[in-house]
């Protein structure tokens, strides 16, 4: 929507009703202890019963039952269960909508690219030859599509994002700013001199629908063949993806995790951040990873969570994590009983 | 200052006197071993004593009481202690000041945007509607500034950066090249299908003044509210700050670090490279962080040292993993008195 | 090559003869399982023997002695070590090759920069007072080389790659999107007052002959002197290289590894991903190092193989790690012991 709203146009988009005035012109939405007279505040936890009195919020969310009549200078809009309206509550305010389309005049399009006419492309933004960018796209400023990169509708390639040749980029797709998609894979052949020749890396990269990528991720092209990051995939920032890596559908991966080359990760999956997973391996579908863990072995088993380095199960991890504290008083144990061990001997031998 | 500067210009800077040429043009500082004739040299440890005689620097700082008369062949700038003006020398060869204004005629600006007649817009850059830029701020080449994003006086923006919409940047800020500031937070809710919806991300970042911000690095914006950056921080290259993080005044967070959502940093926090923070903890004012440390709890008492994973105290962490080591060992000791022990109750048993 | 090169061109490259039909059109190498009509496979692993029954590509290489006279409906190029020639298969199908040159007209040049007439600067690029350019080089879109950067002859910078002043660039280097190449060390003096005051970084970045570096990688400049990269180094993405390190030639550093300040890496040194190395170290040629490890001390010794945190040597990491996971069971056998021990006591005392 376009901001600010009123209180009036809150209460319809949530489904609820008003206490007080109508009119108060909102910008945002902010907890209820920082929040001022242009920001919505919003009340799902007791804990924060405290602030309704003192906050200087323009208006407060809060569920049917709730005492409003014990704040009457308060604004409040009362819903059927304020934590469920959350989401909808912050969509209210999301930015500024991608509903724009055009070319900016100031974009450099090669001639033969094909463009939506309801796509948009940003000042500075660089289309090279042949590249297709679907309907309702937004490529915004300084981002660069190499050579027939294909974009589908619907997606949105934030500022200063760089996707090399032929990689393809499918639909309702985000990718946010300074990430990289496409670089050459890291193949180099060791040579009998101690150089290293590179090896060609002639795949590319394809992100199927829906899938989400943080700034400054970077996935390489594959040496043969496909990248491939599926549907519903989310990616956060920093996050490695070398070649010929396979993401599964609806894997969430946290920051600055890494993938080595031809890894296949299952569906479903959620790693945590910093976590590092070796060559060559196959992580099943459902399979939980703890932040900073490494992944250097093939997780046959559907479903279950994983932790550490070396990589065992999460309890197994944390049982063996919470001894490493002890370890000094073990060591401490152990040289008693080795002493008592040698008196009795020589108490034996006496 | 302009550079070359000559010898006379320098002790001048130093508050030196010259013994030798005042002549000789000075392009930067270098190591004594290294140093040629546009170099200025630097004795402040007297490892490098034999340097003095073989350097090719066309001068040498030294300290008062320094024995310039053995080596009449080389100048030198004679001060009261070599090592306290180092910085000053440093400065006096700073790269190119910033002392550059105007708009240059190939950047991009909405005419919305107010730009301070001191400050300086690069060639390439976006500055799209209703930005801010205070006197005296640098804007380099390639910068992206999203829509009413603010930028205060005196700032530096370097090549790259991308500034998401509303985000604000104080006073005397640098951020170095292709960092992101404001992107998405990492934020989706499951769904009972298996795929996930993405949580509108409606807060911003705000950096306060005198923060220095890396190359590479990304700060993503509040789901609610602001992503905070307070005054005098320091973050290196490729960090990471996801949404709804707070770091606090004075605190220095080396490379490759990444903080989760919601987590907030005290004051004066020392943080080493690759530490990785989980989310919705606490870590008191002038704590230490070792490098690799993964800290999953909060951290309350102020101005304790840490390190590892698990977390622990410095001097227990380092003590825990002296012992890794001798974990071979301890099972083999560990053996040998069940050996006994089996062969005592043997005995017994005879 | 320009693409699609066919079948008889593809014989003629692999030095092969030709079973079948000479024309097919071929875009890209692919697995065997996977290709198509358009692809050219590839049969050196007898694993993947029952795909040639089955397999749609346009063609399939093998090695002499294959018996293509099994599978009339294929087409084959018999050459004489297929797995021999894979490199040479890729290369023949490498992306567009760099053969490109001249100035694009909505590029935004310095007039004092310097550009060899067979360079090419990309639309969008930026290129500063003072630059070199040299012969055969190719700087893509959006690219930023900073004042008095000098590039050698038949590098590519690939676009969006940011390079600070007075860095320098040698020949056949390849610098992929978005890295960053002389931002300031992270040197910061600390204050009485819990401030920091910036440490003057007036050094550069060298990057000798043949040199890869991956997108996101960001190479800090030396506070005095030089950061240097020596020749035939290969990065990989998101790297970090501090101030004043030097990385020896033919080392080769997987993604997410960072360096801090003042480290010397030797020659032919090979880096897993994710490790870490502290400052001021120095670590000798031919070392592996394990993914993941963090090294906190000098390595000395020539050609061997370390791993983890604390650092050990391989064979020793491993046993110490494979221990990690039985610390429970011990834990339970210490106690054992001791309670048997104290049985005895008992037994003794009664």
């Amino acid at each position: 929507m376009k901001l600010p709203i009123n209180i009036k146009q809150l209460a319809t988009l949530l489904e609820g009703r008003i206490m007080g005035s109508e009119d108060g012109q909102l910008w945002a939405p902010e907890k209820i202890e920082l929040a001022q007279q242009q920001h919505v505040a919003f009340l799902a936890n007791d804990k924060y019963l405290p602030f309704v009195e003192t906050t200087k919020a323009g208006v407060i969310v809060v569920s049917e039952g709730f005492p409003v009549h014990n704040y009457p200078h308060q604004n409040f809009v009362i819903v059927d269960h304020a934590y469920a309206r959350f989401s909808a509550l912050l969509e209210a305010f999301q930015a500024t909508s991608n509903k724009k389309s055009g070319i900016h005049p100031q974009a450099i399009i090669d001639p033969s690219a094909e463009i939506h006419p309801s796509a948009f492309i940003g000042p500075g933004a660089v289309v090279e030859a042949g590249v297709v960018v679907g309907a309702e796209s937004v490529i915004e400023a300084l981002v660069w599509l190499g050579p027939q990169v294909i974009i589908g509708n619907q997606s949105t390639i934030f500022p200063g994002v760089k996707i090399y040749n032929q990689c393809i980029v499918g639909n309702e797709v985000i990718i946010h700013a300074n990430a990289v998609i496409g670089s050459d894979g890291f193949g180099f052949a060791p040579q009998s001199d101690g150089t290293y020749k590179k090896v060609p890396q002639t795949g590319n990269v394809v992100i199927e629908d829906r899938v989400e990528i943080g700034a400054n991720t970077v996935i390489d092209r594959a040496m043969m063949g496909s990248t491939r990051i599926e549907e519903g995939v989310k990616l956060d920032n920093l996050v490695q993806i070398a070649h010929n890596v396979v993401v599964g559908a609806n894997t969430v991966i946290a920051a600055q995790t890494g993938i080595s080359g031809s890894t296949t990760l299952g569906k479903n999956i959620v790693v945590g951040g910093q976590a590092g997973f070796g060559g060559h391996i196959h992580v099943a579908d459902k399979s939980t990873i703890g932040a900073q863990s490494g992944v250097n072995k093939n997780i046959t088993e559907v479903g279950k969570k994983w932790n550490g380095t070396p990589l065992l199960e999460y309890m197994e991890s944390m049982r063996a994590l919470s001894i490493l504290r002890k370890l000094p008083e073990l060591v401490k144990r152990l040289e008693k009983i080795e002493k008592n061990s040698k008196n009795n001997l020589k108490d034996e031998n006496q």
